[in-house]
């Protein structure tokens, strides 16, 4: 395959560009695979060694991704002359293929490659530091991922905050300059929302969750619900980590994974429905995108809001359990004898500020986030170093929650992300949520029945309009694009905070 | 990377040798876990959309083995002058490079795909024969698979007879005139102790194996076997598909699979300790060689030495049942209520003979064997046609087990390996029979202990004198080299002949 692309007719230029993009496309889906595996199948002792090979790969993709044939059929491609004649889907998969490029053809490969080496370790180490609950493991493999992430953001470059490079690899576009005042207007309301719930005499009750449930009968149970979400078993793998996560190879083949704790049967629950509203939007991807540079979803916000939107919106609304409190109960007959389903309805929402992220209920999470995020910016900043990480996040989690952790296992070594060297990811949880209750209210909308479809059970009818309203597009639109398409307005906060209140009011009797 | 090889220094050719040999290396390794994978775990969906992305990573990594830069370093690498200077190590690596490119660089490209679609077909053709009782369905894309490897074995060329082009594929060296005089000497000793057997009065109980074994508790009892072999849980795993294979990745990750049989607790346990000696073999070759063209079993009579060695010669011995009775009693107290330890052994020993090769004893294993090599000899000869292959095979059959299939479905069509164009594939089975009896005399040679050693169940320390014999070698010798260097001789028949009486002898008290 030749590399000069000046001389070539437009549809021989579209031919190579799209077998190379093609390329890659079919790397990208063997890494997925790859992760996945690692954290999932892989034996203890092949890990370090097969990371090798997967840097390896890694690498050569890289390299496909900012060869010279890349840029330069880039190049022709994005000619305004040339760029207009392309069909809408290639002009997409080379709007998304030049952000690659943009960003990733600064970063020399011997060094990206170093970077995935000490991802795969660090991911090794942060299990082993959590298990024995010592920082001191994991703090060496977290200064060379900060101070890496440091070194790329100003190779790559940036305007403004250096935390901006970060934001922009998960959210295009999006900078702490936006970012603030959503944060800041969520942050006012959902204090004084949560100081207006804990003053509340009608508090849930606290003792249901609290009893053991047998993990047996939650597998389960939570084999029969996912399903019925919508989730495509034949396109699918429902397996199980300590962190559960979502992972597409490709539209046929999307792998979930939960974890099931003995004393607390709403974490399995809830988490399967999460990473089912990832599973169902890389699912549902338009198959023809399948080998392509737009495959998958558009943006970790817009992710998020499926996920939210499914766990959340749905699976803690009254009508989903009016719909399932009784399939619940026949799994656990002993363990909810006692339980009625307003009382299991208020539990599932109870508001409690507690040390574990992903067990926080809808509205203290948002302030987990924000913990997240202030550090993250702080250590871009250089302002905090990694080894007071421990003692500046117990500070942030007495400021924001009033709660201190008594483990780092249950503080600063909860979250897996930054061993991956994902700094820049947590936002998009909380955009998730600002972006599931703008769609929520143009659901209810266009969908009147929305309530009497979840309580009769009829899930993968909202799912269906996920698909035509989101899923489908894959990449082809960015995430702003997308939002303004299917609610005819930008992002704000105005719908979540407006959600959170009516929600709470109700359960909390306000 | 330059392709310029002939001004640089040996150490810098050496240098960007193992660098591309890694690269090929690692390749291999991930493309062994996406063929584990596509078995084991892929959702139904996701399968035929991922073989298009195993196709390109494959295609990728044969234009490496056979890439001009491979070419040039080879022929660099192999000057006698320069060869001489090398460390072992490199020498190795570049007889097996040298072996793969001489053998992939002389097939032109089109002939090759016209060979893949030939076999693909051929598979679809096989199966439909096989489930119809038609052999004429399949006859034609066999007939074009034997015209097309001998024009692949006039291509890469041979001496004497043209099977030998395809038996070398499979165990480097191997010709006819070797194989040919140790069948015939197995083939007249095993007929004659058949007859023997047949004409016994103190034939085994035959009713056992037809009764119903719990599968839940075959599972626990497969994953208690499987450590106390000797096979490192931490560095591998253990998998359920339909047909069990043994698939490495790296030294550290070694997966094996077998299948649970409701109707015959034999299939698993013996199918479990046949997987765990290829598994084993490639556990423990040395990890230095990870990433390397070394890394691996060096021939497949070897790896199947290993497999048949665990699984008859210790797995099938009195002393293994001796120590490990008991507990498969515990897991199937009622199943196993009327049966003694001398009637179970007798039992798993029974020699009959029957249609299908994959279900035969470890006596008429060979014969099955035996009667596929006459005919790949043949058709590679030119002395029968395909058209008679059902007649041919019938016959021999009578000839050589006294039994005529009733039916081409139990008869030419039962096995996959033609459909796929891997004749000479058949004799590594027995192969690694021979292999596995001589290395049993030698084995109880350096370890007077041997019989006490399994009946006191560490069968760990038989794994680590082959460790240290044969498996941490990888590829470094070739297998003739290696049964020389451990045994003192090269390979022959008298071994296995004397292992066969011996044992058969005990069993049926002749």
């Amino acid at each position: 395959m030749s590399n000069t692309v000046e001389t070539q007719s437009v549809e021989a230029l579209v031919k190579q560009f799209r077998e190379l993009d093609q390329k890659i496309s079919h790397i990208n889906s063997i890494l997925g695979l790859l992760s996945w595996d690692k954290d999932v199948m892989a034996p203890k002792k092949g890990r370090s060694i097969f990371a090798n090979a997967i840097g390896t790969l890694s690498t050569e993709n890289f390299k496909l991704t900012v060869s010279e044939e890349m840029g330069s059929l880039l190049e022709e491609l994005s000619k305004p002359d040339v760029n207009a004649t392309l069909d809408e889907v290639t002009k997409a998969i080379v709007r998304e293929r030049k952000r690659d490029y943009d960003k990733s053809k600064s970063i020399p490969a011997e060094l990206y490659n170093e970077f995935v080496v000490l991802t795969n370790n660090a991911g090794v180490a942060w299990a082993e530091a959590r298990e024995k609950n010592d920082f001191s493991i994991y703090q060496p493999f977290l200064e060379k991922i900060v101070a890496m992430r440091k070194q790329f953001a100003e190779i790559v470059g940036y305007e403004g905050h250096p935390y901006n490079a970060l934001l922009d690899d998960f959210e295009p576009g999006l900078t702490v300059d936006t970012l603030t005042p959503l944060f800041a207007q969520l942050r006012e309301k959902s204090i004084e929302l949560l100081n207006r719930i804990q003053a509340s005499p009608h508090q849930p009750r606290k003792d249901i969750f609290s009893r053991e449930f047998d993990v047996e009968k939650q597998k389960a149970f939570n084999r029969f619900l996912l399903p019925k979400l919508g989730f495509d078993m034949d396109g699918g793998r429902l397996d199980e980590t300590v962190h559960p996560f979502a992972q597409n190879v490709n539209t046929g083949d999307v792998r979930i994974t939960t974890r099931y704790l003995k004393d607390n049967v709403r974490s399995a629950i809830f988490g399967t429905i999460h990473e089912a509203g990832h599973g169902m939007y890389e699912q549902n991807v338009n198959p023809d995108f399948n080998g392509t540079g737009i495959v998958g979803g558009t943006s970790f916000g817009i992710h998020e809001s499926q996920s939210r939107f499914f766990e959340n919106t749905v699976g803690r609304s009254r009508e989903f359990w009016n719909h399932f409190y009784g399939d619940l109960k026949e799994h656990f007959p002993a363990e909810l004898a006692d339980v009625e389903l307003d009382e299991f309805y208020r539990a599932i929402n109870a508001v409690e500020p507690s040390y574990i992220r992903v067990e926080a209920d809808e509205l203290t999470y948002n302030l987990h986030i924000m913990l997240r995020f202030e550090i993250e910016k702080a250590l871009m900043a250089g302002e905090i170093e990694v080894k007071d990480l421990p003692k500046v996040w117990n500070e942030k989690m007495e400021e924001y929650l009033g709660i201190t952790p008594p483990t780092d296992t249950l503080g600063v070594l909860q979250d897996v992300h930054w061993s991956f060297g994902g700094l820049g990811y947590f936002p998009s949880y909380s955009l998730g949520n600002l972006y599931a209750a703008q769609l929520f209210y143009k659901i209810k909308e266009e969908m009147p029945e929305f309530d009497s479809v979840i309580e009769n059970g009829e899930i993968p009818k909202i799912k269906d309009w996920m698909k035509e309203k989101i899923h489908q597009y894959g990449k082809f639109y960015t995430p702003g694009e997308l939002i303004v398409r299917v609610t005819g307005e930008e992002l704000n906060a105005d719908y979540l905070v407006k959600y959170l209140e009516e929600k709470y009011s109700e359960v909390y009797k306000l």
